[in-house]
C-alpha cells in the first residue's frame, strides 16, 4: 500500500486500549477512524460510557461483522481480550483488511505455549507463523507491507527496549536477567473486581502472578531470537497505585567491564535515528512520568563494580507505547510512512 | 496581525504553567516558539528539570530581556508568579511585542483591590484599564487585536463559565452564589512546600484561604460586569489529592421555575458554536478527569424544588483551560484564527 | 445492663464496615467479638478474604441465625446494606439481643421516607419509633440502656455536629443551609463497580447522587427536631481519590452578626467534656487527615463580614466516626461505661 | 532494669518517626512519654504543627539537653537526621540515659564505611561497637538490658527479615541476592523538596539512589554475619506514590531443590513464636496494604523450578515496624516485657 489516506476500524473500542486509539488517531494526519465496533455496546454512542468523548465522537457504535468492516476501513486494530482475536483474524483477512492486533493472540509463535501462558484456545498455526511482531525499533523494517502485525505487550516492550541492545552485543549473560516489572493499573483494563476496587489499590502496592505473567514466554522467545539460543527469564510484576506507565527496573551480569558511560553510548548507537527511544545520560534513571501520555521509552542505566552488575531502569506508558502508541507506530511502518506520524506530542507533566 | 505564522516567547517555563505552554504549542500550526525563558535558570537547558522535555527541548533557557525577546518573538506568554508581569509589561509593550499574560497581574481593573487581594504592588492603572480580560467564550470578540490580554485565573474560568449564562439571563439570584472549589495541586505551582509535600496532601483533603482567596475579587469583577451591579459571593477553594482538575460546585437560588431541562437548553443556546464548552444532558454532571489535558469546560445541572436552588457542576483542567490551553486560545483569538487551532485534542482517559 | 464484660457479634463482617468493627474492638477492653457473621462467606475464615487480619481472626465466619448468635452475644452489630437489617432485627431483639445498627434502616423515623429515598420496604414503624439515633454528642443521652440503636450516617455525622450548636442557637438562618460533602471512596464498600474502579476514580473528582443522596432526609430530620420546624437543605456528595475521610463545607447566612471568635466559644461550650470534638482556634480549618483512623471529628469556622455567611468545615474518617467508631462509642453509652473506651487512639499521621 | 514504669523522652518529635512514637506509645502500658523534643521548635506545641495531635499533646517542645532529658526520662527515643546521634549519644549515656537510635548513625560497625556511605562524620568506634542491632525477631535476645540500641532501616528490615532464614539454612546462594524495594514516600521524611513535592510524586513510579543506597552496607553487614563470610547484594529503592509502605522483592538462585512449600516451612519455624512476622501460605503474597499502619512484616515466597530462582515478597509499614514500632518492640525486649507489647494493634484497611 502507498497512500495518504487510510481508513481504520477499532475492534473492542470499549476498552481502555480502544478509546486510547480513538485519542491518539484523533490527531493523525493521515488516518481516519471510520468505524468503532464493540460486540457488547453495538447502536449506542461510545460517549455514554465515555463522555469524554462527548462531541468528539458521536457516531454509533458497530458491531463486529468482518464485511461491513471492510466496506468501510482499509485497516483494522483489534484491542480485544484475550483468546478474540485468535477467532477474528481469519475473517478479517479473508475480508482483505490489514490487521494490527493489539491483543496477545499472535505474539507466541507456539501455539503450545499460548495454550500453557493463556489458558486460552491458540490461533492456527500457519497464522502465527504469518504474523509479524512489531516492536517497532527492533524489529520494524519486517513490518512493511505485511497484513497481520501482532503488536507487543506493555511491559515486553519496556523490559526487551531495555535489554536487547546489550543482549545483543553480548554485554550481559542472558542467563543472569532478572526483570522487576512494575506497572499502572489502567494495564488491568476497564474490568471492574476486587483487584482493581479502588479502596483496596489505593495507598497499596502488590506484586502479582509472580513467574506466572503471559508475558514471561513473550520476552524470553524475543531474547531467545536475539541471543540465537535458548533463554529464560525472572520476570516480577507488581501494580503501582497509579493509572499509567510501567518501569522495568532489570538486573543482570556485566560481561567484560562495561560502564555506564559504555552502556549509554552502546544504546544511543543502537536506538540512533529512532526518535522513541531516549537513552538517558549517565548518572540519570527516567521516572514513569517523563513519558506519561506519550510514545516514548526512556532507558537509564547504573553500573556496580562491587556486584559486577548493571541496573537497567526502562519506562513507558502502558497505554502508549505499550499498547494504541506503538500499534499506530507500526501502522505507520507498514504503510511506509514517518513512524512519528501522529505520535509526536510531548509527555504530559505534571 | 493577519499571519499564519507567529514567534512567540514564554516567560515563566520553568514553572508548570510554562512548561504546559511549551507542551501545548508544540502542535499548533501557525506558532513557533523561539524563546523559553527563565530568570533563574538562564543558559541552562530546560530538559535538566524537565527530563520529559528531553531531545524535544534542546535549546538553552534565555533571560527576561524584552529586546532581545523581540528579536526572536511577536508575541509573549507571560507565566510568572504574582506581582512579576505588573513590573515586567509596560518594557514588553514598548518593546512593540505582544503580551498575554497568564499571572493575575492584569486581572483586577482595581489597583486597590489587587493590592488588598494580592499584597504586591499593582501595576500600572492606565495599562489595567488597556488590558482584556480574556475569558474566551464570554469576551472573546473583545481580545481581536489588542495589545494585552490578561488570561483569567483558574477557578474563575471554572466558575464564570458556568455562572454567566444564568446569571446573564437572571435565571439566579446573583445574591445567593454560592461556590464551592475544588482544585488538583497543579495550582500551587512547583515550588516546595509542607502544604505541598507528597506525605501531607496524598490521603488528604482540604480546604484553604477560605474567603481570602484572591480569586473571589476576579469573580465578583465579572458578576458584577454581567448584572449591572454590585455581586459578592461566597467562594472557598479545596485542594483534592490529585494533580490536575478543577470542579466548581455552585449554588443559587433559581427564578422562575425553570428546570434541568431549561437550563441545559439556555447554556447550549449560550455557548452555541464554542467548541470548548460542553453542556451535559440533564441528570448527567462531569467528572474533572473528562477533561483531563484538555481545553474543555463541561457543564452540569441539578435542580432541585424541594429547595428551590439550582447546583451547577463545571470542571476544567486547571493547567489548560485553566491556564495555558485558554491563553493559547486567546492567541487564536487576538489572531483572528479559529480559536481551536493547536487545541483539538482528545481529553487523557483514563 | 451493668457489667463489665460484653461478648458481641458482627453481621456483615466481610465488608468494609464489618471489617472496621473488629479492628477497633480488637482494643476495647470490655469487649470480646465472639462471632464475626457473613451471609455469603459462612464457614470460611475471614482472612482469607483479609489477609491483614492473618494470625488474629482465625475462627470461622458464622452465618445470620438469631438463635445462635445470641447463644454466643449479648450485643450485635449490623454492618450490612440497606434493607437487611429491616428484616433481621425484629428476631434479633426476639432473641435478647441488644442491636446497633449501622445500616441505614432505622434512621428515618418515616416509612414512606425512607422507601422514597431507599428504594426498599422500610423496617416496622414501631420499630423505627422505638430506635434511638445514636449522635453521640447530641442525643448521647437517649441510649444508655435501649434495645435498639440506629447509628447515624457518615455525611449527617459530620454535617450534624458542625451545624447544630450553631442551628440550636439561632446563630443561622436553617432555611439557607448548604452542605457541600466530600468523601473518600471506602464509603462506597467493597463492591466492585466501574463507579469504583481505580483508573476511573485516580487522578478524578466528581459529584455523585445531587439532590439524590439518602441522607438528606436523615440530616433535615435531625435538624428540624432542632430547630422545632421543618428544614429542608441542599446537600451535595462528591467522591475525593483517597481511601477514608469526608469532609462537610457548609454555608449559612448568620444571624446577628457573630463573629469567628463568638463561633468557636459557641461550639467550644456546647462540645465541653465530649473529648471526640475537638474545635479549632480562629482562622484554622481541619484537614480530613487530622481524624484518620480515628472516632475525631474536627470542626473549624469562617464568617465573611462581606457576605453575612459563614463558612464551617467538619471532617471524620467516615469508616470511624461515620461508622464503626461511633457506633462502638454508642456501645459506650448504652452500657453506661465511658464514652472513649476503646476509642482512644491517635489519628494516624501522615 | 526490671520495672512495669518507664518515662520516655522523643527527640526529633516533630519529623515523621517522632510523632508516630508519640502515636503508638499513647497506648504503650508502661511507658509514658515525658518529653517531647524538638531543637528546631522548643517551647512551642506540637499540636500547632501537627494539628491531628490537638488536645491529645498539649506540653510544650523542650530543647534537646541531657541532664534536662534525664530528669525527665529513663529511655530516650533518637529520631533524628542522620549525623546527630552520633554527636548526641555520649551525653546522653553519660546521663544515664538508655537509648534507642532510630537514625542510622549507630548501624555500621565500621566508622570507615559509615563516612563513605553517609556522607558524615561516624560515631565513636567504641559505641558503634557497643551498640547493639535491634532486628529484634534475629538479634532480639541481645538487647536485654543493653544502654544503646541501634534501630534498624526500614529496607534492611524487610529486606532482612525476608532473606535471613534462607541464608542461615543455605538454601539459597548469597552471591546471586538481588533485591528490589520499593518505598511509600514518608520514608523521606518531612522536609519539603521538589523530590517529595505532590505533583511530582503522584501519577509517577521512580527509582533512586541506585547502587547508592546507605541501606546496602547494612544489609550486607548482616548478611555476611549470618553466612561467615563476605556477602555483596544488588539493591535498588524506587519511590512509590503512596505514604506508607515497603516492599522488598528479592530474588536468590535456590540451592537443594526446594519448593514453596518447604520455604514457608522453613520461615514458619524460624520465625515461630514470633507474632511480628507472619508467613503467608503457598502461592500467596502480602501486599503492603496489609500491614499498614502495624507492626507486622509479612513474607512470601514463589520458586520458579523453569530459572531455578526463588522470589521472596516481604512487606512492612515502613514507620511502624521500619522506625518507630520496632524501636518500642525493642524497647520492650531490651526492659523484659512481652515485645508485643504496646504494638497489638489491628494493620487499618481499607
Amino acid at each position: 500500500m502507498s497512500t495518504n489516506k487510510v481508513n481504520a476500524a477499532i475492534v473492542g473500542s470499549t476498552g481502555y486500549g480502544g478509546v486510547e486509539l480513538i485519542r491518539l488517531l484523533a490527531s493523525h494526519p493521515y488516518v481516519e477512524v471510520t468505524s468503532v465496533i464493540s460486540s457488547s455496546s453495538e447502536g449506542t454512542p461510545i460517549a455514554e460510557g465515555y463522555p469524554h468523548l462527548t462531541e468528539i465522537r458521536t457516531d454509533l457504535l458497530d458491531g463486529v461483522d468482518p464485511q461491513a468492516i471492510r466496506a468501510k476501513a482499509d485497516v483494522v486494530f483489534l484491542a480485544t481480550p484475550a483468546g478474540i482475536a485468535a477467532k477474528l483474524v481469519p475473517d478479517l483477512l479473508e475480508a482483505g483488511l490489514k490487521v494490527i492486533d493489539i491483543s496477545g493472540d499472535f505474539r507466541l509463535k507456539s501455539p503450545a505455549l499460548y495454550e500453557q501462558w493463556y489458558k486460552k484456545t491458540p490461533a492456527d498455526e500457519n497464522l502465527l507463523a504469518q504474523a509479524v511482531y512489531g516492536l517497532a525499533e527492533v524489529y520494524g523494517d519486517r513490518v512493511a507491507d505485511v497484513d497481520l502485525i501482532s503488536n507487543p505487550g506493555c511491559f515486553p516492550t519496556a523490559s526487551l527496549l531495555g535489554l536487547i541492545p546489550a543482549v545483543a552485543a553480548g554485554w550481559i549473560d542472558p542467563a543472569t536477567i532478572i526483570i522487576d516489572a512494575k506497572s499502572g493499573v489502567s494495564g488491568a483494563g476497564r474490568g471492574a473486581s476486587l483487584g482493581t476496587h479502588y479502596s483496596e489499590l489505593n495507598e497499596n502496592f502488590r506484586a502479582y502472578k509472580i513467574n506466572k505473567h503471559q508475558h514471561i514466554p513473550e520476552i524470553e522467545q524475543v531474547l531467545t531470537d536475539i541471543v540465537g539460543k535458548p533463554v529464560t527469564t525472572t520476570f516480577t510484576t507488581h501494580l503501582v497505585p497509579m493509572t499509567r506507565g510501567i518501569m522495568s527496573t532489570m538486573y543482570a551480569t556485566v560481561i567484560g567491564g562495561r560502564t555506564d558511560k559504555d552502556f549509554v553510548e552502546l544504546y544511543s548507537q543502537y536506538y540512533e535515528g529512532r526518535k522513541f527511544v531516549r537513552v538517558r545520560p549517565e548518572g540519570k534513571w527516567p521516572m514513569t512520568k517523563e513519558v506519561w501520555g506519550s510514545n516514548y521509552c526512556d532507558i537509564g542505566f547504573s553500573v556496580d563494580e562491587r556486584t559486577g552488575r548493571v541496573t537497567i531502569v526502562s519506562v513507558i506508558d502502558n497505554l502508549v507505547k505499550g499498547a494504541a502508541g506503538q500499534a499506530i507506530q507500526n501502522l505507520n511502518l507498514m504503510m511506509g510512512w514517518d513512524e512519528t506520524l501522529g505520535l509526536q506530542f510531548v509527555p504530559v507533566y505534571p
